[in-house]
């Protein structure tokens, strides 16, 4: 069995591969600038599902906000311990951001007991209590983008963005709609499909692109 | 704003649609037995995307034999720490199975190094020198399942099956060709598709109609 066995080599010649394919199956495709093109290649690359060309909505100052919050030491909250797994904490340490899941966090499943609420709800919570600039990485959980909405709007959630892309058949597509909906920067996938994988994989986009 | 709160409710509200939309969809699609129902209308759960329907590929005794390898305490090695993060360790805790990703581990750099390999499949030479029964869960790299094989048809991997989900443009598709067709006992997602959350989701969906 021959091979391609250079990790390099595999990602790039993948994206490669990724254009022809748009070039066949889309030929009036066009990003609206290079780190949308990164951001959603990226996303079909994690996926192998062209469906993000025409899914992956991203606000106008979303990148900006993102970009602007990481250079400012934010810190990342995802909803998952897979989105945290999946995220390149080589870049995240050298530009001095921190991230964590709170999902098993024991004062998360004190508050979600207490008001009876889910734990990716508590998270939000717990989250927004702490200081400084947040970026929230959402890929599972519609109610923990529901929570962040609600606390946003009432200025307790200092977000500057949410990469907001749970999957699933249930609150899924609807949460994403308030999150586009709201004045919080955003990226989103619409519709039912996301997860984890795919969140981790877009702010990856973003900090290979400016940081890497 | 007003949504579901109870994850319980949303996972099994979620499996009624899949349902649903099967009905809808693939009104003469049949599932081959109750397992391979839970796994694939997982797969589904996790990606929202019904093209697994006709993709995913589960061998005769895949199923069989990850179960009696499980009741065996055997090993299960992830090639990511994403589908290790996505895997349910509450139900590998209680029925004595440990788990594990290498992909980090100090032997695994050098075993890499010294033999210009990629990390992927250094961790499954190392996996192969371990004690015990094995199942194998790659969700992203095609070279972890050619070096499995490799090692496999030299005797020397002691998998009881393998799932084989990586996801991607190069290789992916071929390496699960390949493992469909050696003897090991496999789930594949034949083509591009698949990922860790999958990986992940398939082993889920096994531990959770036997051991939950």
């Amino acid at each position: 069995m021959d091979y391609i066995k250079n990790p390099g080599n595999i990602e790039s010649r993948s994206f490669e591969i990724i254009q022809e394919e748009i070039n066949a199956i889309r030929p009036e495709y066009r990003f609206r600038n290079e780190i949308d093109e990164m951001i959603i290649k990226r996303a079909i690359h994690t996926t192998a599902d062209f469906e993000y060309l025409d899914i992956l909505k991203i606000s106008d100052k979303a990148v900006e906000n993102i970009v602007q919050a990481l250079k400012n030491k934010a810190s990342i909250y995802t909803d998952t311990n897979m989105a945290l797994s999946g995220i390149n904490k080589k870049v995240l340490d050298k530009i001095g951001c921190s991230y964590t899941c709170l999902i098993s966090d024991p004062r998360v499943a004190e508050l979600a007991k207490k008001k009876e609420i889910t734990r990716s709800m508590a998270a939000v919570e717990v989250a927004a209590e702490e200081e400084g600039e947040k970026i929230f990485v959402f890929g599972n959980a519609p109610t923990a983008v529901y929570k962040a909405i609600e606390l946003h709007n009432e200025g307790q959630l200092n977000a500057k963005a949410i990469i907001g892309v749970p999957v699933g058949f249930v609150g899924a597509a609807d949460s994403k709609e308030e999150l586009r909906k709201s004045d919080i920067e955003n990226i989103v996938s619409v519709g039912r499909k996301g997860g984890s994988n795919l969140a981790a994989a877009i702010l990856n986009a973003i900090l290979y692109y400016y940081f890497r």
